[in-house]
């Protein structure tokens, strides 16, 4: 008889849906005890609402789960939120009036003033804006994680964080898995780069803003720090790769950084989180990595590889990023958000 | 009876080799009329000498000439040089010596101090230099191209030098072609990005402010930005995509740069050289192009495609410049030089 | 002031009539002045109507051209048919009925035992079938092309229907190109093999009978060969790739087969039509060719390559055939088709 | 303190040895102990004699390993052979002639008339002939798996063999990491197949004969099919695709051929080998499966997938196979041989 808690999952049959049924098989403390998704699915068993688009085959588990229409009544106290941006914010909202704890992994809230915005390694501290939401007269609470693109690069950043950092200026090569389902036709990213990838630009920049900054006096604020970003898609699977310039107040010395990134950690290693990777950063010391397909799944893909730290002359620093996009940037960031949350004692057991 | 001017080609087995071949097909100016490559192949009928790498097959034209030494004796004046760096310098300088005009795509003279490194559309006026090429008892000349992604990136930046430009960081994502053969394994670039590129980094700054600088009082004067670059290899075939942030003197309008982006022309299109595009720099508007796959063999690969021109957070504006790095970044490149140095009577007829 | 036939393209603005217009440009005989869509486009500029899915852009020639609905009124005689089977069946009626001579790309008539499924090269007494299209009270003709994995396909047997053909078995590698727009998602295709085509395999055995098979007495007869095909999807942007092993009424000897290769010429060439390649079928003496990025776009994309003749140990011979899909299996097709009635009268000067 | 028994790696440096070393990662029997290379890398640490080529990083259990020379001196009684053709034959016999336990990956010994090449689940009874190397002067064995597109092969043929197979034609579509390192350029690969890997067709067809037939006697009896195998490389990582279609004496059921595929097991799974799959052979109903990149990761690599099950107009039944090629055809065939020969007692605790 199992004592875990169980979960529910908004937007269900979708790719991001999968990604989180995938990604708490085999978790310690959560259990998929619940689906939604849109009125068309419901009503029917997981297995003839979904076309399993991840690689094997579909969980056994959830496959005979009756999917339910996307509204308070009967789901889970904690619901993971991996519903399309058209839909997200009226569903989330109603979960969260009924007492929900919505972890969502929409854009729709994570650059309102009363919702975190988390990375649990960087700014864990931000939870303190909750109460905050009480005042919509929500009984519950949602809480968000990043655009993929954003985790990747605020936790490349974090570990800089204490030497100022003034300007910064990032490229993306994201994979293809990031564009959900189907996303690009194949015929136009054969043996292509498609440069352009809609709002991701200043979703980056603003959310990497508000991420690294502070939570103080029951508002947040942004770290004044300027960022850039240009991003493209390439031919990769998993794994958004970074290209990552960084002024400081004051250059500080390699030896510096990469201690800083060495030593990092956060709460959800303090805690032991069960998603929480040993290292959050990882620095990896040869000439050409870390690289999306070769380094994207170890540490279960929640860890995000830095590497190719050298002198910029425009900057002060240059390096690389890399990090899993559909895990540690987004169903394994929600999973840990919940696990941050349950660790707060936000979550009832 | 051809009344065209014999050119040979050193380095003519291997790929570069081969790009010149088939980019001097039907060339209304030269002939290829001498092969060298290395003494293992010296002797052989260019067909037996070669495995072919280039789509299609070995032109009909060239594959019954014999391959000589890499010796001046029995070549031509004009000399196109296409070899590896490792053996580049003695043999580029034996010819030079000997009254030939080598034009070089290796990097190996590329930097020195009375060696032009031309784009023709930008810095035609280096060629003021040659004469001081006599100082070294050359009979002959030498000039080089830049390195596939410093063309794209300087072509890209040619019609905004006269608004002041301070500061450039660009990332690149690079083609397969660009590295050579065999190049990377097929093995390590599948579903992958590899973030380094031996040596392009430093090639890519430098060259670009050479490019960009000036050629006074006999001297080469470098333009004084800053130049940053991170270079990647991506799973393209061929064409060259960079992102690039430009900080100036003072911060231009979006009309002054589209106006300087369409109106921007140089030498080669005044003296209407066979090789020279009619616009050398595209402004695509569309909102996701140019891209590698799809724009690359436009205008016979010897445009330079920008796009995407927005604001920057952190330096004024940011763009896209992408173009065909075995044409304009090479082979067409080194032609066009070439065509160049017989406009200018550089060149006997 | 052109003295062309003009030409109109049905479903003109999806990528099968992207690939008409493009394969059009400066055809020596008919000039594209009509393009009929659906009703959603109908009375748009063609630039507005369309997103160019191709590479490069839009061809100007066409972009000002107004979108008609699909209705015979206006329309030229000779009509390229690109639509989607879904609608091809009735609007193709229409247009025959009405008078217009519809060269179709499109399966929907293909297997009808009064239209012709014409190679030209293979099977151009097929068209005497026509006259029985005036039993449907059809003022006009419909002829259609073969799928684009048969044409490789029939076009590689041809040379070897002499020898008396008893049983074919072939597997496809077949592009992306050839599954439409947006076809496959690349998260799907990306170092992946898809090996299943919606009705392809049925579609290339019964074809490849109608193709090879005669035309008698006013109907046709399927050639008696047993013909068994297994379809794939691979990462190749244009080109389809066949693996054929043939059995003969007796074993033929290498020689005589590769003699027929060379030397199989149709009335295309006889005639000189236009698009006709000089050597409808190559064959490639090297141990690993054809190959499609390397060979497809050879002799303007309407030869078919074959390579790898060898022994079989379970039928006769064994050996490859590979075409442009979207060429010679499609647009490309379709125009031979067309020049090939103009040269048999059947199309008004 | 290991109770397990050490292990041998000739070969170790290179890519087939990276994956024994990888594969043999946690065995409950086996531990890695030895590795042996070429007299370059003796003498060296493993980390410092080797690139490592593979997904992650090298483990680190064996990177302070000391690289042996290829000498049976020291080494174990247990040894896997991942050495290249060139140097297996010698090598190889030495260490047989020494004592030692053989298990190669190396096609050298493989149709030789005294040495198993076995797939275990298919036929394990083929080790008696073991006994004959004795007239070699050997204390020691030799065993041998197949090439990698073999076992696929004979693994999805098995099920089928009491129906009795006539005649069979595969066509292949193989996976990258089956050509070694570097194995091809990715810039021929890029948007490409290349349908020819040297030697492999003959390989095939002999190899599927030895190990469907019988040892009885003291000799190996060739199974009487004919087999005729073409063979293409495509863009895939890992995972050689296969489509097959079968003759038997007599037509089998389809629920006939179902039940066996879905009931076949072999020796491995009697004996619950550590490496043996629980279903070695596993049928995938979909219309669009087994596909390398979504399947080739499931049961650890060592079933291979089935799927496609139809009816071939020119031989019975046509059917998809798929397996993985670095695991099931390569350092995991050659483990779970080592695991059969430990249980049939031949390898001292």
């Amino acid at each position: 008889m199992s004592q875990k808690i169980k979960v529910g999952i908004l937007g269900a049959t979708g790719m991001v849906g999968q990604q989180f049924i995938n990604f708490l098989q085999g978790h310690p403390w959560f259990e998929v005890a619940w689906l939604g998704a849109s009125d068309r699915s419901a009503g029917k068993k997981y297995r003839d609402a979904t076309v399993w688009r991840l690689d094997g085959v579909m969980p056994p588990g959830v496959a005979d789960l009756v999917v339910n229409e996307s509204k308070p009544d009967s789901a889970p106290q904690l619901m993971f939120s991996a519903m399309d941006a058209s839909v997200a914010t009226e569903i989330e909202r109603a979960f969260a009036e009924a007492g929900h704890v919505v972890v969502s992994n929409s854009r729709n809230h994570r650059m309102e003033p009363d919702v975190p915005l988390l990375v649990p390694e960087v700014n864990a501290d931000h939870l303190r804006i909750l109460p905050r939401q009480a005042d919509r007269g929500w009984k519950g609470r949602i809480v968000t994680n990043p655009n993929c693109s954003t985790v990747v690069l605020t936790m490349g950043l974090a570990p800089l964080k204490p030497f100022g950092i003034t300007k910064v200026m990032v490229t993306t090569m994201q994979a293809l898995s990031g564009a959900g389902y189907p996303g690009h036709a194949s015929f136009d990213m054969n043996a292509n780069v498609v440069p352009f990838i809609k709002n991701e630009e200043p979703k980056m920049e603003s959310e990497t803003q508000k991420i690294l900054g502070e939570c103080n006096g029951g508002a947040f604020q942004d770290h004044p720090m300027r960022v850039s970003a240009a991003c493209n898609r390439v031919q990769v699977l998993d794994g958004h790769t970074e290209t990552v310039a960084v002024e400081f107040a004051r250059k500080p010395s390699r030896e510096d950084l990469l201690k800083a990134f060495a030593g990092f950690r956060g709460v959800p290693q303090e805690r032991e989180l069960p998603s929480a990777p040993p290292c959050p950063v990882v620095y990896m010391p040869e000439d050409d990595r870390p690289q999306p397909r070769r380094d994207v799944n170890r540490f279960n893909g929640m860890s995000v590889f830095v590497g190719r730290l050298r002198d910029c002359p425009v900057f002060h620093w240059k390096f690389l990023a890399m990090g899993h996009n559909t895990v540690r940037g987004a169903a394994g960031a929600a999973v840990l958000n919940a696990e941050l949350l349950k660790s707060e004692g936000l979550i009832d057991a």
